[in-house]
């Protein structure tokens, strides 16, 4: 695998000048060369069910997507646009704050796949999944 | 296919019930025995690149999860839960509300397979996907 | 959606060509410029569990694939590398043969989506899924 | 995680009474509590484009699907039925024997969630995957 290309700083400042991740309340916790870890912070809004308090999948999905797309980062210096990905849920997600821990599953010339874990404060696993990240530059015509 | 057992007035309180889907402004557009549309209402913290102004690829996937689910909900009653999904992203979502179109591909006694088409204002098709519910009531132990 | 630029005769040419295909007793059954079918001819060596005796899920994930990819290949020319799929099995395939139908769901400068649905002697649907097929050639470096 | 409740030996008999597993040529090279090695034995049939001869993307998945599956059976007793399953394809695969190392992402009462990695015979990653597998018995009714 390569090396980071950029800071944890810089990547932190990438990723909260998105407006969408700074409402999610992410910020990365940590960074080395194989994995990314990122804190969300929990708001009433994320909730699924009002009575089961869950939270709700779609922001599990985020979290997967922006995790595993910000290790991509860190190799390329960028984040590289997402072009499918895969989530499994694990177990439901009560309210509280999450972590996401990301890895490069197989770093191409052209694609990368990559893969984060969500857990919750209890360090146990709420979902998990892969995404396919485009990381050429589009063929010039 | 069975015959939907609820309402598309009912559904829709159902919908914005779930704090998450009310801050993605979703509402029932439409609803027979095939289909189901739903609108979300477009907002700055959305955004995914501050200079790009697409929307996130996160809100994108929460549509998608929403719409195939309560297809699913209008033949069995309630959402059920999401158990995998995927998600491909087929061109950049610019500022603007989205409008997704939910079907049934499989239901089955145990699960259902729905998918859900997302378009733009213009109606291009920005995304697609496809999830598993788990419709049956958990075993009895 | 551009038109199909090789015809079925052609297409089928290149299917059998390759041995697995010719394996898995693959055939090209109808061609228009929305839709592919593709007969497979059932075999012994196909069975999953001896007693069950199912056709094995590694046999309907082929034919997914290789359905939605030559749906591709009729508009593009030649089949395109699978670059990600998905396949959601629905019923067991009991042993006869299958059908698949598969469509284009995006067709991009550098990706397609397509996906295809597998059906048994009773036409009832045993399989689908989708794939992303890279359609652009490599960029020169 | 819970222990492994069949030997290797019973579970490698298991495996080859299956006729595709036997025609793909499995066998079970390693099993510990975390982890399955099953390898697969390359034949010409197996082959895709005749020209660029790489390994059909089919073979692959049915190789990931059955690994994936094999852990849970080696944690159930017997294997489970997939549910669904995503294949990444990351290089292709030219003409020798494989390699794939599955492992449980997620083990509850009703589902399993496996996923597996193809080495080839320089150990380079081929493809790798995840499914979905139903480990408990359907509900009476």
């Amino acid at each position: 695998m390569s090396d980071n290309i950029v800071t944890s700083e810089k990547l932190n400042e990438r990723l909260i000048a998105n407006p969408f991740n700074a409402w999610l309340g992410l910020r990365i916790l940590k960074l080395d060369e194989e994995t990314i870890e990122i804190g969300l912070t929990w708001r009433e809004e994320m909730i699924s069910n009002p009575e089961a308090r869950r939270t709700h999948g779609g922001i599990l999905g985020a979290l997967i997507d922006v995790t595993a797309d910000f290790m991509i980062a860190a190799k390329v210096g960028v984040p590289a646009p997402t072009v499918d990905m895969r989530v499994d849920y694990h177990r439901a997600a009560m309210p509280g704050d999450l972590r996401a821990v990301g890895r490069i599953i197989r770093m191409g010339r052209t694609f990368g796949v990559a893969g984060a874990e969500v857990f919750d404060g209890d360090d146990k696993l709420i979902a998990s999944g892969r995404g396919l990240y485009y990381t050429a530059p589009p063929p010039k015509r």
